[in-house]
């Protein structure tokens, strides 16, 4: 039998989550039997959205079950077989994140093909965050060349890969992150207006400054003061896409809205919330542009990695207070 | 010559208008030129968008001038033409509001064809806030048979379109108005569900209530708790029509949006500013289903009329204090 260590919900966090609300544990992992298949996780991911499934109410996905290990993103390799079409060696994804193995019906794994890029990619730029950022431009905001798109949280998981998406894509990009080295991954990356939000008094008063035009296309993942500047910024017919709002995701209490939601109605606005899962079908076409961007060197992104399982719950902490450039991963063997 | 009484904006209101914002002035009416066709006004709509028109800002129309007659909507009757197509006791539609006469070039005219409705309905069911609740319902919030449709400022001039298309097009129709008068008048009009928003503590709470099962589409007048208790009860992929937020015209100070907002993200909630004007398109497939349903006896509507021009400020005030059921007009003649 082989040993793996894991990490359980051990109560749901109230506010911002702490290293209370996790516990280790050790469990065997039995030998695939026939239709399943064993694997080494090597690496595994934490995403803001789950914050939300540690709070006990109906989602569109279920909450984390206490005294359970958390469900996530992972990439491993297969160590044993019991199922046709999957051979030690292999490299799946899977969500069975959070622990160091598992043994698994095959039905719930993923082979990878991996286009020449590393494995924890899928984690981050040819998986779920890169396409959330994908699907968020091309088919919820629409986005179409010469259009001005702003990015928030534009240094994170997402933002890195929406940032050069809509640049590749013929648009200019405004990209806002907190402190200097993530804006200057930010300028690295081709981002044509960077703003540091944690230096700038008046959010609204920078991005009309950063985008004096106004904004075509709000790529949303941080809500509060970033949503009202940009419903400021818009231009007729502008689009929102509403990703994710991490301002919020810890409020004991829900902060209000912004106090400019009007502007919806004179500018036509589309304010238009998604879920990734819901676009699979955009998946093969985006790993296919994406990794042909990445192999002629017009693309670059970054991961922030932590080690060990025992990291896991600190590196998901990492995510709300703003440590992490790029895809936040651990890794895991 | 023929003398015309006019209202004009006298000072920009802060907060709710007054009467003080407003004066009388009597003008010399000419008589047309070449082009040009003179008309006695029969009826002047007041409409809840002037507000915005009376502040001084950049908009989707320019603000009113101070000492010039106020715009907006008025039907009238050719009294004296120097245009070709033009003839007098012709009716026509027009945006020289507020005044009881004047000449105008014939391009600014529009000939109504009635199709049996009374003049003054192309104020209101068969004009702009009756086209307000085809666009919003059937081109902006793509709405189907089956919806669950939510209406706020349902017994309004655009809310009471909007309860019996949703109703006469195959949907359950969920009408929020304030008073015993105004939600008499809904069940009148075949609304399925009533809200009496003034006689709930918890607007989110009726709503669940009235809507149990979640509503498909939301048709926002109103802003604030309204649109708060419709992201609360809205089902996946719910789609709001944002056409106006009467709660909030008013305010010196805006509001702090709803807390739930980051509801659109898990829901995968559509919010859709829009304006009537860009949609004068269907404006002739809109009139003629109206006029079939008003003649065969399944439609039916209200006005709240003031007489003379002097009228008009104080009817404008009704539109907030929620004195009006149905359309607020002004007769003049």
């Amino acid at each position: 039998m082989t040993t793996s260590h894991e990490v359980r919900l051990k109560q749901r966090p109230v506010g911002m989550p702490t290293a209370a609300d996790f516990e280790m544990a050790t469990v065997e992992v039995r030998p695939p039997a026939e239709g399943e298949v064993q694997v080494k996780n090597l690496y595994m991911s934490v995403d803001p959205y789950m914050r939300g499934r540690m709070i006990d109410r109906p989602s569109y996905v279920p909450p984390f079950e206490l005294g359970a290990a958390l469900q996530g993103g992972a990439v491993g390799e297969v160590v044993a077989s019991g199922a046709d079409g999957f051979k030690p060696g292999d490299i799946v994804s899977s969500m069975y994140g959070w622990r160091e193995a598992f043994t698994a019906k095959a039905e719930h794994l993923q082979k990878i093909e991996t286009h020449g890029l590393p494995v924890q990619a899928f984690l981050g730029v040819a998986g779920m965050p890169g396409l959330t950022a994908y699907v968020g431009l091309t088919r919820v905001a629409e986005m179409k060349a010469g259009d001005i798109v702003f990015v928030s949280a534009a240094a994170g998981a997402v933002g890195q890969v929406a940032c050069q998406v809509a640049r590749l894509k013929g648009c200019t990009v405004i990209g806002s992150a907190g402190g200097p080295e993530k804006t200057a991954f930010l300028r690295e990356i081709g981002v044509d207006q960077v703003i540091d939000y944690k230096a700038e008094p008046d959010l609204k008063a920078a991005l009309r400054r950063a985008a004096p035009k106004g904004i075509d296309v709000y790529f949303e993942n941080v809500g509060g003061a970033h949503l009202e500047a940009a419903l400021d910024s818009a231009r007729p017919n502008g689009r929102f896409a509403i990703c994710g709002m991490i301002s919020i995701y810890n409020d004991e209490r829900p902060e209000p809205g912004p106090p400019n939601l009007a502007l919806i109605i004179g500018k036509r606005l589309r304010l238009q919330g998604f879920i990734v899962s819901d676009n699979f079908d955009l998946a093969p076409q985006f790993v296919a542009e994406l990794s042909g961007w990445i192999k002629s060197g017009q693309f670059h992104y970054r991961e922030t990695v932590d080690e060990g399982i025992a990291a896991a719950p600190g590196a998901f902490l990492k995510l709300f207070t703003g440590e992490n450039i790029g895809k936040m991963l651990v890794k895991l063997a």
